[in-house]
């Protein structure tokens, strides 16, 4: 499925390596002002540049197609384009002899029979993440007032993130980090269990994003280890405010009023500067090599506009089903 | 959405103290052999009994009301209902006025305007999870040979359970608990990216059992502080089995044919023994009372059965998905 | 798939011989006030009993088992059983060798490979349609002051429905007929090109109801034999009130505000008390035969009320679809 | 929903006087060869340029954009881009105050609070059925042999077709008009009811077309004043070949492996060259006006191409479903 959503719906299509990438949003309500330097800010915090991020740098101007009429939305889906410019296939023929560990050149080959498009990645390519951040530029909007800020909180197992930077440079390798999302100002009652509570949807949409392996929610794994009476956290007043917040803002997968906080570990990119070893499934025998093209040292780096992005979907969708559900209220 | 699935799909219905709750199963392949003693083993690995699990037990007995015919699924919409019996809702008057810390108590009512069945929790009570295991036992009818285990691995941050269990037990309070899954006999090239890699269908179900706070793949968090060249897994041979397992089975969000491994953290009970606090709606004065009602001290060790019906939803729904896309191989 | 709608979404489970048939709604809105009584009228007008109607007659009382509680709707899925009482089996058994001509026992057959219950047309029989209508008396509450009324009008081929229904007594023979059904009160704008028009949708729910053979929406197929000056209807005010209606209350897949109005052809009854001729599967000949059991001479008769049932399925969720697009409007 | 199928999935985007149109198809199989000039025929039949068409003429060549790699589809979704050349929007501007009667102009207007892109009827013009047909050209290849063809088999009541369309040039008239589809080759066993069947699911498609008014399948209305002994279809052999067709190959909702025949009724363009009336939204008055802007006279010539196309969109995602469901068998 390239769709998610129930109302608000994204449909991704292009790959690393053709000539465009571009994403459709269906539901989108008519009247939303919108212009392509709306785009900019968050497409801006996705681009690499800073130490530990690819030198693949695209210009990443969107070109709206559809749905967008003299300034606003019309209520009609909602189409944007970029253009794929800076791309360098010769860097990826090799792999289809040798697939790359924690790539999906092994996985693709075996699923689509061969026929996939190998050329950066194709449609596995991190690069489709650039059409969540502008979808997420969207969902903020249709969001108004509620506040989504992701960061990363963590590179190497070190909380200082130069530190945790510094050491994989120094060990040119790449290196893994966490992020952490919070969102404000979010109403009570929003998620649709049984099976579309508010973690399904995020952890559905989070682990669309590459390199994605764990999510958890309030206190998280830590809740594991503790007692009911230190986890659970006492209401104090009608508007639902608790005294501590191990929930992360959910309670029974409906929004509790209180911050939604959740986190997210990030792999190292596979693409390291070190030797890996793969089979050559021509000669089938082990090979040893480095992966070539550009790619990040800290993928983690270039996360969080993306996790913001994907929150922002899963809950502009939960608001439009929720004015849905309302009769006589 | 009281529904989950693409192919395979299921649909929830009932209330912890309602008359019946049930489930209706769309897309069941015709002609799978299905008796009502083939629930029994799961469902009895779901009911309390043991140490630290409520005093509430209930027959269980499926009763299978359509799409099965002379001991064979029909392929028409399946249904089964089990009876609710023991129910004592005179618990739960007074949690309306007082809502529960932790419990959806207070978002059901938000959300649902105060017309929510509240008695023992209504459609978010953990009863519902008798359903995911009837679910369950049909999904792995559909898997044939693919293997399922889950198993506790940690209780209140003890690996040995008996030891956490107890410290919860002196303590007079409920615990948390870590549960992992591993499948075996994948085979490769399930799982639809983008939205529906085989990551996001499992959380996505996975946080519709209550009490999960967290879900990771493979080294999960662990990866979050590794290098790249630690964590990548060396492709071995043709059939793609690696020298190690970080990945946990699942590459580009698709299966790459070795062990499914993935943990969540479950959070302790919220109607511990403690003394709690919350907002009386009516006093609009905190309370400080005691939960009663039959509930688990340790709901961890009832959701293994739980957590392998839900992964088998999702992967008869991707091995049916997975059939579809074969067009000429 | 056995569910239809999107926010408001019904799915159907049972067959005609077995325990119970049931229905679940998705979506409902809390609040609604609902009572066992108040599906009376609209399932006393589905019942049999007039001239030209099966013998066959079941209690149809409507048991809720979820989603209700002091008596309105609580926000969770809905569930309505009904059991099956007056079954008579043995009727069937001969039409496994002898499928009998426009049922759907061959096809259901092939498709099921052999594993389908046969009995009185499994999950195809007309049965099931008292589903419909079950979701249709919650439909309309959703749609309050929307006024939906289907009738008969013209049996045979006659405008006089007496003489209609004479003809075909008089032949010993089952006939057809043409159900209409006019909608008022319809504000402007529901309906949601470009798949989901309103013609799409009711059109998608009206061929699942058996033997519906066409529909037509406003003049309908004599469109096709008019010039376009004829056709158009004149906008006469602010409102959309048009001087002709016969677009029939859509205009670009999307309600105009005017009445709307479509109807449908219902084939005759295929158990027909004539001889009919059909292959035995066991001995390859073609046999000659008259269906027992016990049919509806004129299936049209009963068509109305789930005709309305379902128009107003679709007009509840596009209701409650309207409302998710708003934004700030 | 810009959305429609459940494996084999279209999307579309874009509107009449935008840059571009497009459409995007998720579920497309791996390895079906795929060139741009296998467009060419089907976007042809498309074309106007025969007597009674538009003077609007586009290239219409096809850009495939992503999902296509060396020849052949990659099973990532295939996305699609037209340009949009020839528009001119200034004949559209008048619209505004005086909505076109039997066009979107007025509901679009009042559904998307006035923001709706009016130009050329926007995203409701039947410039988007150019999207449809090239959806069609690769559903086709997916149903391999499966043969479609639809035809003009009326024009204003005429059986004789120039005579029909003549009577409207000479009358300075737009004229409707009826198409006949019919499939040879269809297996049997295809079909998803309760609310899946066959002709719901083409009804659904059919009537996203602009300017279709009804269907009907097999004999259709003409059923509805025959005698059951007359309609019903005698089988003939274990095949479920039928001595007659009045079913037109569904019986039940499903496939009987006969031809499918059904027939669509068109209604005469809107744009008719006469004098029309409608409100000026502005002034509140009455105003007699012709619609300027280039357009076909008889709609129905162009409707062959484009109701294979969605036909074979319906089938070919039921033949995936059909794959699907398969087990051990």
């Amino acid at each position: 499925m390239n769709s998610f959503g129930r109302i608000f719906k994204i449909s991704l299509f292009g790959e690393s390596h053709g000539p465009q990438i571009g994403l459709t949003l269906d539901g989108v309500p008519a009247g939303i002002p919108l212009e392509v330097a709306d785009f900019e800010y968050d497409i801006n915090r996705r681009k690499p540049g800073s130490v530990g991020t690819t030198t693949r740098v695209e210009d990443d101007v969107p070109k709206i197609i559809s749905g967008h009429f003299q300034g606003f939305t019309t209520g009609a889906p909602l189409t944007i384009i970029f253009e794929n410019k800076n791309t360098q296939s010769k860097d990826y023929e090799s792999f289809r002899a040798t697939p790359r560990p924690g790539h999906a050149d092994f996985v693709a080959s075996k699923k689509f029979f061969g026929f996939e498009d190998y050329r950066g990645g194709g449609h596995f390519s991190g690069r489709l993440t650039l059409l969540l951040v502008a979808a997420g530029v969207i969902a903020k909007k249709i969001l108004k007032n509620i506040d989504i800020q992701a960061n990363v909180i963590e590179i190497g197992g070190e909380k200082n993130l130069e530190k945790g930077l510094q050491r994989a440079i120094d060990a040119h390798d790449s290196v893994g980090g966490i992020v952490e999302c919070r969102v404000q100002n979010l109403p009570i009652g929003w998620g649709e269990p049984f099976f579309d509570s508010v973690e399904s949807l995020i952890a559905h949409a989070v682990f669309s994003i590459p390199a994605i392996r764990g999510i958890e929610f309030g206190t998280g794994f830590k809740a594991a280890s503790m007692f009911g009476s230190e986890h659970n956290d006492a209401i104090l007043n009608k508007e639902g405010s608790t005294a501590t917040n191990h929930a992360g803002g959910v309670v029974g997968g409906i929004t509790n009023g209180n911050e939604l906080v959740f986190r997210v570990a990030v792999k190292p990119t596979s693409s390291t500067p070190k030797f890996q070893q793969s089979i050559n499934l021509k000669s089938n025998e082990i090979e040893s090599f480095v992966v070539k093209g550009r790619h990040d040292l800290c993928i983690a780096l270039r996360v969080p506009v993306v996790l913001e992005a994907v929150t922002a979907m899963v809950l502009a969708d939960l608001s439009l089903i929720s004015n849905a559900s309302k009769w006589n209220h």
